[in-house]
C-alpha cells in the first residue's frame, strides 16, 4: 500500500475544492485583486422530488468546516509540485476564511431562486469555499427534504434511517444526520449517532437467525441477551408459518420472566397483508403490546400506501431512498457572484431563469393573520420591506404585499470567519423545520402537483437587473 | 459549538457500521459463539442503468479500512454509555479483523448473483464489517460502471469529472476516484487528486469573468497568469457574439508571445450547434489547435448524441451524473451468510431470485477461442471446474461448458486481517477494466436492452441449494 492516510479524512482541508477555484485564486492573487471584496449567493432553481419546498440543512456542519479550513504545509508542498505559483502558495499557507456569512436558519422552509446563504469576503476566500458549500448544503438539504416528506405521511409513527449500506460512500455520515434533521426519529448509523448524538436503532439481520440451526433457538438466544430491547426479524424462512409463531413463543417465555418482547420486523413480502396477519396473530396471543416494524425499499409513497391500507405498522425502517434521496438524488443548488467591491454583478443567459439577481439582497417572508406563509420577496439589502413584488421571470406579473407580518430570513451566522451559531444539534433543526412546515399551507405539501409558492423580486431589484442586462447585452 | 471532532472523520473507526451488527455481536459473544467461523458473500442482484455489466471497484480502499479497523477507548466508553455490555466491550477494545477475504480483481467485469467478494472469519468480525463493505463496494462499483459507460461512447476524447459540488457530501471523495477507475481521464476534485494521485483539471468559473468590468479583460488577465494552461469559459454573456470573439483576440495575443490558448469551454446552450460554430470561428482565425471543452448536465446519452451529431468537442466535463450515478444512484449489493462452522447456510424467500447460494463458492469465467467471455459458473469451492451449468433461477435450463479456457475469478486478497494487495492505484484498475471490457462481447455493452450475460450454478451447488430448501421449507 502506498503511504496515503486514508484513515484521516480531514474535511477541514482546503483541498476539498475544485481545481478551478485554486486556478482563479492564483490569477486574482497575481493580479493583486485578492483583496477586492466579493459577495456570492447560494440558491437552487428546481425543487427536488417534484415537491413544493426544500428544508434547508447542513449550515452548522458547513460553518464548522469553514472556520477550520486551512492548507497544511504538506498540502502546500504538494500544490507546488502540481505547478502552482510559489508566491500565491506562501500566501495560502496562512489562509483562513475571514469573511461574513448571512444565512437562513437551518431547518427553514425554502424555495427556488431565493438566496438561502450569502457569503462576503475577499475574492479568493469566497471562491475557495464554493465547492465545499455546495457539496454540504445541496446534499443535506436534499436528504432533510426527503425526510420531511416521509414524516408528512407517517404521522407520529416512528421513522428510522437504515441506509448506510446503500449510501454514497462517506456521504452516509451526513445522510443519517440530515434524515433526523428533516424529521426521522432514529438511525442505524453508529458513527453518525455518536458524532451528532442521535437516537440509534437496530436489532438483528437474517444472518443471525441463519447462524443457528433453527429460528426458534436464534430468537431465544437473542432475547436472552437483549431482553429489554428485543425486536425479532420474522421473515428468514416463512413469516406467517414460522417467524411470527416462533416470536410468539419467545414473547410468552419473556412474559414468564416479567419481560416484554418489543417488536417483530417484516422485511419482505406484502407488508400490508403480512402486518395485518401478524397483528392478528400477536393479538390473539395477548401480545397487543408487541410492535410491528416494517422495512424493504420503503419511500414516502409506499409508507402512505401502507397507512392508507390501515397496515398496523408502528415503525418504518427506511434505507436506500432516504440515504440517497431517490429519485433524483440531487439538489441543484448554485453559488453565484452578485457583487464585487460594492458593484452589483450579473450572469446572463438566454434562459431568463438562469439570469442572476445582482447585488446584496435580503429575503422577506410574508405571513398571514393565521400564521401561514403567503410568499417571499427578494429585495436589495438596503431597501425597505417591499409592499409589492414582481414575478422573477415574468415581469408583467406583480402582486401587492401586506408588510405588517413580514420577516427577514437571512441573518448573520459568521463574522470575521467565526461561526456565531451556539450549537450543531439536529434535534433543534428538526424542531424548527416542523414548526415552519406547520406554517406552510397544505397545498404546497401535497405530492402531486403541489401549488407553487409565490416568490418575487422588489421593484428596485427588478430595475437593477434590467439595467445590467442592458449594459451587457451584446 | 459542541466539542465534536468534525475535522477528523476517521473512517477506520469500527463505529462506521449499523447498530444491529453490534447488537448481534454482543449476542454472539454472550452466548460464546463469537469464535464460530462464518462465511459471507457479497453480490448484487440488479444491474444499474439497465446496463449489461458492473465494473467492480472499491476493493483496495475497503481492505485498507478493514486492516485498520478498531474501536478507540473513547468509542468504547461511549458504547458503554449507550447500554452495551461491559464484557463484550472489553473484548471489542482489542478488536481487529483477523479473517480471510477472497475477491474478484478490482476493475473486473461482474454480473448479478455471482459472489464478487467472500469474507471468512469469526462470527463477530465478519458481521461488524458488513456495513462498511457494502457502503464502499456498492458506491464505488456504481460510479466506475457509470464512468465505463461514458468511456464506451466517448472513444478517445478526454473525460473529466467535475461533480464534487453535486456529490452526496463526503461521498464525492470516492466518486472522483471511482470515475477515474472506470475510465475517466481527470477530475476537478483536488482532495481526491492528492489522495489518489489523479490528474487534475479546472480553469475558470463565470464569476471570474463577472468580477472584471468586461469579458475581454478577464480573459486577458487569466491568460497572463496561466499562459501554458489557459481554457476560457465562453458563455458568461453571449457565446458566439462575445465569448468566442474575445477568446480569439486573446489567442492571437498569446501567439504574439509564442504561447498557445489551450481551449475554450461551452457550459450552456445547444452544445452541438455552439461547438460547430465555435470550431468554425476558431479555424477561420487559424486556431485549429484550440480545443473545445463542453459541460452542462452531460451523461452517456448526451455524449453519444453530441458525437453522433459530429459536434467537434475534444473534452467533456461531467458533473452530477458521474458523481451520483444518476439515474438510480444505487447498486443493490448485499452481503449474505453462506456457511457457519463448515455448515452451509441458506436464506429462503418466496422469490427464487432472493434465495441465497449456500456454502463456500468459486466463480469460473469461460472464455472462447477469440478471448471473449461466454459465461460465468458459480460452483462449490472444492468442486472441479464445472463442464455444465444450470440456470440459477430456472433449473430446467442448463448448458454445456468448455472448460479449456475457464479461469477462477476469486483470489485471496486478505489473510489474518492483512491486505495482500501491493497498491491502490486507480490507473491500474482502469487498465484492467479496459482490458476486461474488451473481452466482453459488444451486445452486452450496448445501452438499449443489452444481451443478458449467462450466469449459472454447478450441478452440486444446485443439489445443495435444493436439499437446504427442502430442509427449511415449512
Amino acid at each position: 500500500m502506498k503511504d496515503i492516510d486514508f484513515c484521516n479524512i480531514n474535511t477541514c482541508s482546503a483541498l476539498y475544492t475544485d481545481k478551478y477555484e485554486l486556478a482563479m485564486g492564483q490569477a486574482y492573487y497575481k493580479q493583486s485583486r485578492h483583496q477586492l471584496t466579493a459577495v456570492f449567493d447560494y440558491f437552487f432553481r428546481k425543487l427536488p422530488f417534484d415537491g413544493g419546498y426544500v428544508i434547508f440543512c447542513g449550515l452548522a456542519d458547513l460553518l464548522h468546516e469553514i472556520e477550520n479550513l486551512h492548507f497544511s504545509k504538506h498540502e502546500i508542498t504538494w500544490l507546488h509540485r502540481q505547478g502552482m505559483d510559489a508566491q500565491f502558495l506562501s500566501w495560502l499557507e496562512n489562509f483562513h476564511f475571514t469573511g461574513i456569512i448571512y444565512s437562513m436558519k437551518e431547518g427553514e422552509v425554502a424555495f427556488p431562486a431565493e438566496p438561502l446563504v450569502r457569503v462576503e469576503g475577499n475574492l479568493v476566500e469566497v471562491q475557495l469555499i464554493e465547492t465545499l458549500l455546495l457539496n454540504y448544503l445541496n446534499f443535506q438539504s436534499l436528504i432533510a427534504t426527503k425526510a420531511a416528506r416521509m414524516r408528512y405521511v407517517a404521522g407520529n409513527r416512528h421513522l428510522s434511517e437504515f441506509g448506510l449500506r446503500r449510501a454514497q460512500g462517506l456521504g452516509g455520515i451526513h445522510a443519517s444526520k440530515a434524515a433526523i434533521a428533516g424529521g426521522f426519529d432514529s438511525t442505524s448509523n453508529v458513527y453518525a449517532a455518536k458524532m451528532y448524538n442521535l437516537k440509534m436503532m437496530g436489532t438483528m439481520a437474517h444472518s443471525f437467525i441463519q447462524s443457528y440451526d433453527d429460528e426458534l433457538t436464534a430468537f431465544r438466544k437473542f432475547a436472552e441477551v437483549h431482553p429489554g430491547n428485543c425486536s425479532l426479524l420474522a421473515d428468514t424462512y416463512n413469516t406467517l408459518k414460522s417467524g411470527i409463531p416462533n416470536a410468539i413463543i419467545v414473547a410468552k417465555e419473556l412474559e414468564q420472566k416479567g419481560q416484554k418482547l418489543q417488536a417483530i420486523r417484516l422485511d419482505s413480502g406484502d407488508l400490508a397483508y403480512l402486518s395485518k396477519k401478524a397483528r392478528q396473530m400477536l393479538n390473539n396471543a395477548g401480545l397487543e403490546y408487541v410492535q410491528i416494524v416494517a422495512s424493504n425499499q420503503l419511500d414516502e409513497y409506499l409508507i402512505r400506501s401502507l397507512i392508507d391500507q390501515n397496515a398496523p405498522i408502528d415503525m418504518f425502517g427506511v434505507g436506500t431512498s432516504i440515504a440517497t434521496g431517490l429519485p433524483g438524488s440531487v439538489l441543484d443548488g448554485v453559488y453565484k457572484l452578485c457583487e464585487v467591491n460594492g458593484k452589483p454583478k450579473i450572469k446572463l443567459s438566454e434562459n431568463i431563469q438562469k439570469i442572476t439577481f445582482p447585488g446584496m439582497k435580503q429575503v422577506y417572508r410574508y405571513i398571514d393573520e393565521n400564521g401561514f406563509f403567503t410568499g417571499d420577496a427578494i429585495a436589495g439589502w438596503h431597501e425597505k420591506i417591499p409592499n409589492k413584488m414582481i414575478h422573477p421571470f415574468d415581469p408583467e406579473k406583480s402582486i401587492e404585499l401586506d408588510t405588517t407580518k413580514a420577516t427577514a430570513l437571512l441573518y448573520k451566522v459568521m463574522e470575521h470567519g467565526k461561526s456565531l451559531l451556539q450549537d450543531n444539534n439536529p434535534a433543534d433543526v428538526a424542531a424548527y423545520a416542523k414548526e415552519r412546515l406547520m406554517q406552510l399551507p397544505e397545498e404546497h405539501k401535497r405530492f402531486n402537483n403541489p401549488h407553487i409558492y409565490k416568490i418575487g423580486i422588489s421593484e428596485p431589484l427588478h430595475q437593477l437587473r434590467n439595467n445590467l442586462r442592458k449594459h451587457y447585452k451584446i
